[in-house]
Formats: C-alpha cells, sequence, structure tokens
C-alpha cells in the first residue's frame, strides 16, 4: 500500500503525476491519492476579494487563516476544482478514481481550533474564528471498501471535526495520518522541490536521506512547508509506516521515481 | 428507497431540507440525496468575470452553455460549494453523510455532447466547445455499498463522458435516472415553487395531481426550469418509480410534507 500526497504550490506538475498514478493503479498496485490546493486557493480568493492570510505559530509552523469565509473558498479549490480535475484525469486514463474530501463519512476527523497563536511581529496573538485542527483519527473502513472495490480514493482537506464541522487541516500530515492507519509501507510528498536541501535556494544540496533518528534536528532547520512535511514525515513513521519519499512532482514519471528513492528517502 | 433532489435556484431552503433528511436518516430510511447549484454558480461565474450563459434547445430546453471554464467554474460551486455544505449539515446532525459527484467512479455516465443546437433570435445556430450530457447509464455498486454501510450518499453534478471527462448533467434528470437504476419508490423534485402551477405567477393554480398519460401534455404548457423536471418525472416513471412529488423545499419540513403528497404528484 503507497500513499501519495501531491502539494497544491505553484508549479507541481499535476498531468505528471496522475499519468503514474495512473499506471500503478492498472498495475493493481494498491493506492490512495492525496492533494493539496494551496496556490489555486489563494489565486481564487484574491479574485473573490477575500485574499489569503497566512500566520506563523510560535513553534514555527506557518497555516492559512482559515476564517468562514476562506474555508468555503478552500473547499470549493480543493474538493470542488482540484479534486475534481485529478478525478477527471484518472478517470480519462481508465481507473475508477473516487474524490473524497476528509468531512465525507468523517475520514479524517480530529478536534477544531476556534482560536490559534501566532506570532505577529515578534508578539503572539491569539486568533479567534478559525475553521482548522489536526486529524486525530482516520476512518478506514470507507477507504477500505473502495480500495477493496478497485476503486482509487482521491482525497482532499477539509477534514471533520468532532460535532462535523468542516475544519481544514493540513495535506502533508493528514496524508500521514492516512498511510500509518492504512498500514501502507511508503508515504510520498511531492512537491514543487527535489526535496529536503541544505540550501533551499540551492537544489544541488539535497539530502537523499535523512534518518529516523535526524529528523527532529533537520525539522529545526528548515522553514516554510518543508517544516510541516518533516512533521508529517516523523508523524507518519511513528505510525508504523516503513519509508517516506519528500520528491518532485515535475518531470518524467516522478512517482516511480520517488519509489526507486530520488529525493529525500527517510526512513 | 427515496431520492431525494434539492434544486439551486435563488431561495430554496437548504437548512430545512437537509434538517429533514437528517431525521429520515435517522429512522434508517434509505435515501440518496442529489442537489443543484445553478444560483451560487452564476454568482460566482460573475464575481470571476466569467458569466453565465443560457440557451435554449429547439425543443424549448434551456441549459447553462457550458464551455470548459465554466465547467471548472460548475465544479468548484457544485462540488466544493454546494456538496460540501449539505454534507457538513448532515454531518453535524449525526448523518454519515458522503458526497460524490457523478464523475467519481463514473456514478452517472453519458456521451458528452460537443456541440448542440441552440435557438437564438428564432434561428437555430450551432454551439460548439461544449462539455454537457445526459446520464444514460447509473453505476449503482457504489451507491448500493455506501448505503449498506449506512451512509448516506450526497450527488451531484457533474457526470463521466463514457471517456472519463467531466460533463454538465442536468440534475433533475440524473436524479430520475438514480431513482430508476436504485428502483427507488419515490422522487422527490423540491425547489423554490409550489409544485406545478397552471400559472407560474399564481401559487394558487397548483396542480395537485397529474397522470402519466397527462405528462406530455402539462410538458408543452409549462416553461423554464419546470419544462426539465416534468422530463425528469416521465423519464423516472417510465424507468419504474412509482411516484414523483415536485414539491416546495421552503417552510417547515419540506421533505416530510412532500412525501406527504404536498405539491404536485405525478403517478
Amino acid at each position: 500500500m503507497i500513499v501519495i500526497k501531491l502539494g497544491g504550490s505553484a508549479g507541481v506538475d499535476v498531468d505528471a503525476v496522475c499519468a503514474d498514478v495512473a499506471a500503478l493503479a492498472q498495475d493493481r498496485v494498491p493506492l490512495v491519492f492525496v492533494h493539496g490546493g494551496s496556490h489555486a486557493t489563494n489565486e481564487v480568493a484574491q479574485a473573490l476579494g477575500h485574499p489569503a492570510r497566512f500566520v506563523t505559530s510560535p513553534s514555527g509552523y506557518e497555516s492559512r487563516l482559515t476564517d468562514r469565509k476562506t474555508l468555503e473558498i478552500f473547499e470549493m479549490v480543493y474538493c470542488g476544482s482540484v479534486n475534481k480535475g485529478i478525478v477527471e484525469r484518472l478517470q480519462r486514463a481508465g481507473v475508477d478514481a473516487v474524490g473524497l474530501s476528509g468531512l465525507d463519512g468523517r475520514l479524517w476527523e480530529g478536534k477544531r481550533k476556534k482560536a490559534l497563536r501566532a506570532v505577529e511581529n515578534g508578539r503572539v496573538r491569539v486568533v479567534r474564528d478559525t475553521w482548522t485542527g489536526t486529524v486525530e483519527r482516520v476512518r478506514t473502513g470507507l477507504l477500505t471498501m473502495l480500495l477493496e472495490a478497485g476503486c482509487v480514493p482521491v482525497l482532499s482537506p477539509p477534514g471533520a471535526s468532532e460535532d462535523g464541522e468542516a475544519i481544514n487541516v493540513d495535506g502533508d500530515r493528514a496524508a500521514a495520518a492516512t498511510a500509518a492507519a492504512l498500514g501502507a509501507d511508503t508515504l510520498l510528498l511531492l512537491s514543487n522541490v527535489p526535496g529536503v536541501l541544505r540550501d533551499k535556494d540551492d537544489p544541488s544540496t539535497l539530502r537523499s536521506e535523512i534518518a529516523r533518528d535526524e529528523l527532529e534536528a533537520v525539522r529545526d532547520e528548515v522553514g516554510g512547508r518543508m517544516k510541516i512535511k518533516l512533521l508529517g514525515a516523523a508523524e507518519a513513521l511513528a505510525g508504523g509506516v516503513k519509508r517516506v519519499v519528500i520528491g518532485d512532482s515535475r518531470g518524467e514519471a516522478p512517482v516511480r521515481r520517488a519509489l526507486d528513492g530520488k529525493g529525500t528517502v527517510i526512513a
């Protein structure tokens, strides 16, 4: 079992990843596809006059400030635009893809954080009216049922709060929780960078491997989205996943190459 | 088995319908929920600078002119905004709702019409680059699996072409095809009118019943959205559905009232 997460930054190659996923699905490799949609959400939010805002937590993690209106735009883009676009690509390639959010069947469940602490100009303030949370439970029943029927689940944030509210959950960590819950061997986190870089502006500084016991130290060194990917990687390994590969979605056969260990292999 | 279709015109009462659907689901009545999203799509299309256009076929049916960009906006609103909004309402009411489009698992499959004939200023012209079609097959396997697992499927256009492309399909007719394929007893078509009116501007002219053999004659008399609802009703009855009720989504207990025969009962 493989869980493949495709990020939503500008420049990710959706077509290349879908073509590879279709080939794996046709080889009957059981897999779950998780995706993001951050860049497209920013664009639509801007066009609709409610531009995206981001906050940084005291521990250094960046996240989208998700008020109710942002949540609804987020759902439009993640569940409507990106999810159905991926399902369509897979269906056109003959794969029986089924797109779901973590809200559907409460696939991804966790507590809603109605307020969060954010650092602004060096000071911590409390932000209220947030619709966010972290996946604490993956309800695998529906996924297993789909997999056994030969379908490829294509999963997207939001998740569900314990009260059934939609909550913005991080896609990398949700993919990690899904991989752990399904007992997957491998989790691929593909985006628009070659992997974990020592110098984020120099692709030649790729770390080809990170050992499990180095993860925390490396996490302290990196910034931005990579920090949360490494948190997801740590959570996946702690949940029993054997190998996490942080790799590139761009170029030929990105999924195959990541499976072959191209990128940063964490085990 | 009941199939409930909630229209997407301005003024439909989503909360009232969801509350009623939740009560039925808790009474373990097997049901499938289908929804539209036309009005919200028009608003988002306008805000994104690609306003909605509609065409009328030579036989008098109005439909959304769906070029590729319109299809993508349509998916955002139907699959992202409206679908997840309904799933969230049902989940908050304790119902295990699962939202899917007709593209997922190719639930609603039909041929893509890449061009269609439209009447404009009394003349017929051909419109190309359209992403539309009509549901010809409902793949009930996935729906049956979800129903047996105690879930309430919440279904939305688009459907899937035979090549796996997303196609804009009419929600009323898709609901009718779904009801027929699942062997449902009853199909409810709920919107923002009391039912089929003799004079569309006078609610006191409600037809409380239409016999099966009167349907075609009544269809010639009505216009706009009602024409296609009556076509859907005819298709449902021809497919073995025992009773179609065209009713109002507004007011208290709209689903219960429609089940009790309030509105226009077609059998």
